[in-house]
This record gives structure tokens, C-alpha cells and sequence, in this order.
């Protein structure tokens, strides 16, 4: 039995449930891989963690350096989140000849382009399992399991907050600022929730499943990345009554060398099983070639879930089967404004003859066709809601037609677009 | 770049995909795995395949035991199918040295004892995620992505077939017979459909999922195995005003040291993702720690999906990263009499007084508690449905307590009992 050593960086939620997983299930794994785990040295920088480490039976420091410059450490785990230190501290393990196991998704997002092309350098593996996902072993599926595979599409619930809030706005018929209140009563989203409602939480992810598949490390500022705070509980419901779902997705399509990267609320089909994803689950969707479409879902977060993902990197690496670093690859990310879609559009318009007849104008000299129209509620010289979908459309036609038709006088309030997917 | 050599058994659907693919996919493959795979001779008993190998550009012999003589082939890729004589070039194979992939499932459950334990002593890998579920990386996902994870249970739609043909019959809402003869009009069902719809193919897949994750072969003739060939269309509707649908489940849930192992037509909650898994799609459903649960949905047959598992493997192991091979466990298999579930019953009973009264008597004296009573017309005299659902009760007293009221005069046919889980 292969005994192998590691230093575990981050003694937080995810850190704790590691070392507990790694003690609790240690029959499990080698019996499964002859290896035996040993945590060598944990680190937080809040030195009152001392006394959770002691608890768990493990050697304390809070300087991270000390892990690092221990000959005896094989793996260096960086738990502590955030871009800087912990993207330093990374680098110059793998510099020490070590690897490195990380579920830091901010900081590969933002750094993976160096550190992967350092560890390529230094012959060193990087296991970021849980850096999307959660407990879903989706790099893995996708590095090994679909080694063969085109990823043609990815449509991805990479976050579980927003879907947590879309799935009770819509199940409880509440607004968002009701659903995500409950969200952070139950401990499933930040008091500043801005990252996850935003989409920056998705994005990060998506930038790592972009290189992951396609070798294309993104710079973050070319996604268009939009979020879920501006969803309103009548778009859930119209969209209901459509028979679609509105869900936060993360998309990556590769057409033609072409990359079309986003983050966005979209409609979902019902038919299509990622309308069905609930609460704070995470899923993903892809089209491949040859294996054909694929979904794997699961849970996205949380510190026991999420250790067996860390869990099997570690074990990964630790018997010599890590991931292959792939080389980068040159990409060009599509902008938005070319992108095309169909679209779901809601007027708020006064109930007055002609106004179809202004608003279908505008969209027409766009190049934009109506699928269908519902006007919900008759309501003569008031302001009722109008709900379009439209075919396949120009975004830049579209933004256009918005901005024409929201200075009409007949038009109250900002109209709301939101693109539908044919998954 | 390393180059490896492979032999391919059986020029069939997924051998003719393997190689087609392999060509294909080369430059995506080594991009990921510094790796050239070489088809150095393909086989098949069919002597007229050699004009495919040919048109392939492959090297032909109608003499497996050319391939497993070949010093120079590294690995033998079995695609055969059937048990005899694949076991033994297998064996051989492994006699040699060599690594192997197979689809095989049908032998696997049946011989997978003495394979892996060969394999184990010679050293050598085997891979088989082509065996379980096609192209979902299922067996790598369990062996690697959740390596300290405990399986708690598994639910899986590891028939296509099966499930094509329930999906069909409630969608377009015809009987079995009809659904059938579309399964096999599209391919999806053998002319000799035994297999697939008595629930076996699904049980050579179970024995190799217990084996997976907790170490032992069954023996299949100790797993209680039921098809579909009993479910009639009115059971399904029934299902569906109850808010279930009905599938084919491959269970199994591990215990206080004991496992529940069976393949049975189950009714599942609408509010649950395997019960949204339509057409020929495979799904498995896990519940785990620490990992939480898990769904994973793809296509579980056709030869170019199927390819992509194959080469998954070859690429594992030509790299060095096959999967270790676990030791075998002395496991309990539980007796199906001694199972608790809840039960959906259909009785045929003449629409009389104390018809129920009756029913419930018996039911009552073994302990079969009743959730609800539903009858589905009202026909003075005439025959009519009566639906129940009960509480947790052992199969052992369902099937006397079906016995005994079966034998009543007011009962007309056999009653229709469906396990029902709660996933």
C-alpha cells in the first residue's frame, strides 16, 4: 500500500469535510486504489482554527509556506478560496515540485491560462474536480469518460443559488427578492448574493469548462453574463403557461471555430430534463459527438458533497492517474450582439387600438418575426402586458427594436427579453 | 507521444464505430492524452467482414487467437458479445499479458468472478464502461469521481429498450404489444426481444454494478427479475392519474451488511428525474455519501455511442490510468420474500357489495395496510378495476394475500401488483 501525504490549505466548511471523509471512508478507498491518505499539515490564516484541527486530529500552522516547503507533502490542497494569495501559493507549489488539488473556481477563471501552463512546465498535475459542480465528477467524465468526444453544446446549471430561486419563485409563485430571502435563511446564498445572482459565480465555472472542452481559456469580460435579479415572478408564470421553465444557464457552443460563451436566464423547454432540475441542484447538459446527449446532475455545494469531489482528485493524483494538462488552444469568443436566438418578449403597453400594429412594425424593419403574441389581460386605455416569441433573431436586431419600441408612448416601463434555447 | 496497439474481437456495430471513431477523434484524443492508438488487426468469425476491415483500413483475421498471440498488440478489445467463446479469449488474453476492454455484459455477469480475479493475479486491466449504461461514463464516474463514496443505493433505466417501450405506450397511450413492434420497427428491439423485456439484459448490468460498488458477483439466478411484459396500458394510466409513472428499475441498496438486489417494474413519482427519462435513454440515479445523489442520462446502446466508452478505456489504460481492480466481498443477497415495499394493486372484481369489505378482510389478516382505495367505474354487476395503494408491506404476505383473493368468486383475472419506490 502506497502511503501518500498531503497539505490541506483552508480549514472552512469544504477543508473540515475532507479530512473527516478522508478518516471516516479510508476502508472504502483502498480498497478501491491501494493507497493510504495522510493529512500532513493543515493551514488556515484565522489561527483560532488551531483548535478544529486539534479536534480533528491533525497538525496546525498557518502559514502556508511551511506546507509548502515540506519535502514530505506530495499534494498541496487549496481550500481557502479567493484569487490572491491562494493563485501564490498554487504557483509556487507547483514550482516546489508538488501538486496541487483546488476548488477554487474565482481563481482558475481568473489565473488558469499560468498556472496550468506552469504545471504543464513542471510536469505536475492540477485536480479541480470540485471547482464546477460540486460533487458531480464532471471533469473527470469529460477528461476521461468522453476522452473521444466533441463537445458540441453545453448548457449547464452550474449555480445552485439561482436555481434555488427560480424553482421557488415559480413553485411558491413569490418575487425574487421573497425567494432569495429564503435562500439566505437557508444558508444557500450570501448575504451579498451578488456573484451568484449576477451569473459571476456560472461564469467562473464556464470559463473553466470552456478550457476543459475546448482548450480556451476566456477572458471574462468577453461573456456576456447576465443575471436572474431582473426575473420577474409574471415572466415564471407567462412562461408557464408557454410550457417552458426559465432557468439560469450556462452555454458554450462551438460552431465553426467559433465560441459562443454566455451566461443567461433562458426558457426552457418542459419537455427537456433540465426544467426539471430542482432546489439548489446543479446539472449539466451536453450534446457531444459520438456519445450522443448527456446529463449529469447533482449537488453543486456544500462542504460534504463537495469533499468527494476534492476526495478524488486527491486519489487521482495520489496513485498516478491525474489529468493530462492539454495545451491552450486559440479561440474566438463570438459577441453577443452577433449571437442569435429566439426570443421571449414582454411589452408593458397601454391597451390601446393600433399598438400591435406600431410594436410589429419596429420589429419587422428589424428583421425580427413574431412567432406568436398573447396579450393577458384585456384592459382598455390601461397598461396590460404583451408577451411575443419571436423566431430566430439578430441580438443586435433586437436590442435595437427594444430601445425603438420602449420610447413609443404607448409603452410603459422597460420591456423584458429573454432568449429561449432548443436544447 | 506514446504509441499503443490495440486488437479488435468482432467487426460488428460498435467494433465497425470504434475504429471509425478512433480515426476521427485521433487529434482531439491526443491533445488530452499524449497518445497514438494503432488498430493493429480486427477479427471476426465472419470471413466476410474482411471487405469492411478493408474498406476501415484495417488488417483482417477470422483467428482470435492471431490477436492474442500478436506480440505486439498491448490491448485486446472484446466486441464480440456472447459468453462462450468470449470468456476464453478473454482469459487467454489476460494468460498473455495483455489488458482488455470488452462490452460484454452478458459475460461479465456471468463469469466477471473468475475474469477479475485472473486479471487481478496477471496484473492486467480490464475496462468495461461499455458494459454498463453505453456512452454514460458511469463505471469510470463510480470507480474514480466517487471513489470515497459509499453507494447507497442505485435506481437505474439500464434498458433502452424497456424503457422506450413504457415511455411509448403512456405517451401515445397503446398496449404492449404495439409499443413493442414500434421498438423493433426502429431498431431498438430484437426479433427475439427475451432479454431485454423479461428484465435479464438489465440484471447482467445490475451484477455488474453490485460488483462495482460493493465487491460482489451475484449469483443471477438469486436476483429477483421481472420485465415488462405484464404491464398492461391501464396499469400505466392508473399510474399516471396517481402521478407515477411506471419503469423498469435495476435496484440496489445495501444494508446493514445486506444487499437488496432486483430488476422490476416500478412506479415512480412524477416529482422525481427518472420518471422524466424518456425514448431509449438510460439513467442512473444514485444515493451516496458524501457525494449526496446523483443522476446520470445518456444513451445506453447503438454502436457510435457506444464507441466512445470503448475508446475511453483503451485511452485509460493505454495511458496507464485503467482502473485498479477491487477485491472480491463476501456479500448477503436479500430473499425478494423478505423485501418491504409499498405495493400498487389492480384487482378485477365484480362490482358488488362487500366486494371490498372482502378484500380488505384478507388483506388486513396479513398485516397489508391500506394507503387508498380507488374504483375506477361504477358497473352494477360488471366487472371493474379496483386500484390500491398500500403502506410499506413484506412481498411475502402480498403475494399470499394476491393468492388468496384471487381465489375469491367475485374476483375475475389475476390482480396486477407494481412495487412502488420512494427514490
Amino acid at each position: 500500500m502506497k502511503i501518500k501525504k498531503i497539505g490541506i490549505i483552508g480549514l472552512g466548511h469544504v477543508g473540515e469535510a475532507v479530512i473527516k471523509s478522508l478518516r471516516k471512508y479510508s476502508g472504502l478507498i483502498s480498497r478501491r486504489t491501494p493507497l493510504k491518505i495522510v493529512v500532513k499539515k493543515v493551514c488556515d490564516k484565522d489561527k483560532a482554527k488551531r483548535k478544529i484541527a486539534k479536534k480533528l486530529g491533525c497538525s496546525f500552522t498557518s502559514s502556508p509556506q511551511e506546507l509548502i516547503d515540506d519535502p514530505q507533502i506530495d499534494i498541496i490542497v487549496e481550500l481557502m478560496g479567493g484569487i490572491k494569495p491562494a493563485g501564490d501559493f498554487i504557483q509556487e507549489a507547483l514550482k516546489k515540485g508538488k501538486d496541487v488539488v483546488t476548488a477554487n473556481k474565482a481563481l482558475l477563471a481568473t489565473s488558469g491560462k499560468q498556472i496550468f501552463s506552469l504545471a504543464k512546465r513542471k510536469n505536475r498535475s492540477i485536480g479541480f474536480e470540485a471547482s464546477v459542480c460540486g460533487a458531480i465528477p464532471l471533469i473527470k467524465s469529460i477528461s476521461q469518460g468522453l476522452v473521444s468526444c466533441e463537445v458540441k453544446k453545453i448548457y449547464g446549471i452550474l449555480n445552485g443559488t439561482t436555481n434555488y430561486i427560480l424553482y421557488k419563485m415559480a413553485k411558491e409563485r413569490i418575487d425574487f427578492k421573497q425567494a432569495l430571502r429564503q435562500a439566505q435563511d437557508n444558508g444557500l446564498a450570501e448575504r451579498s448574493p451578488y456573484l451568484d445572482i449576477e451569473g459571476k459565480d456560472a461564469l467562473h465555472k464556464l470559463c473553466i469548462l470552456s478550457y476543459l472542452c475546448y482548450g480556451v481559456w476566456p477572458l471574462q469580460n468577453k461573456i456576456y453574463t447576465e443575471g436572474i435579479s431582473k426575473i420577474s415572478l409574471l415572466d415564471i408564470l407567462y412562461a408557464q403557461e408557454l410550457n417552458y421553465r426559465i432557468k439560469l444557464l450556462a452555454i458554450a457552443k462551438k460552431e465553426k471555430g467559433v465560441l459562443d460563451l454566455r451566461v443567461q436566464p433562458t426558457l426552457v423547454s418542459m419537455e427537456h430534463p433540465l426544467s426539471h432540475v430542482s432546489l439548489a441542484y446543479n446539472a449539466v447538459y451536453l450534446h457531444t459527438q459520438p456519445a450522443g446527449e448527456l446529463l449529469f446532475r447533482g449537488e453543486g455545494a456544500g462542504g460534504v458533497p463537495t469533499s468527494s469531489a476534492v476526495i478524488s482528485d486527491i486519489v487521482s493524483i495520489a496513485s498516478g492517474k491525474g489529468m493530462a494538462i492539454r495545451d491552450e488552444e486559440k479561440g474566438v469568443i463570438q459577441n453577443i450582439k452577433d449571437a442569435r436566438a429566439r426570443y421571449y418578449i414582454r411589452f408593458m403597453a397601454q391597451d390601446h387600438p393600433g399598438v400591435l400594429a406600431k410594436i410589429s412594425k419596429i420589429l419587422s424593419s428589424l428583421n425580427i418575426s413574431i412567432a406568436s403574441v398573447t396579450q393577458k389581460e384585456r384592459n382598455k386605455g390601461r397598461v396590460v402586458p404583451i408577451i411575443m416569441l419571436t423566431h430566430e433573431a439578430r441580438e443586435d436586431s433586437v436590442r435595437k427594436a427594444l430601445t425603438e419600441i420602449d420610447s413609443l408612448g404607448v409603452i410603459k416601463g422597460p420591456s423584458q427579453r429573454i432568449r429561449i434555447e432548443d436544447l
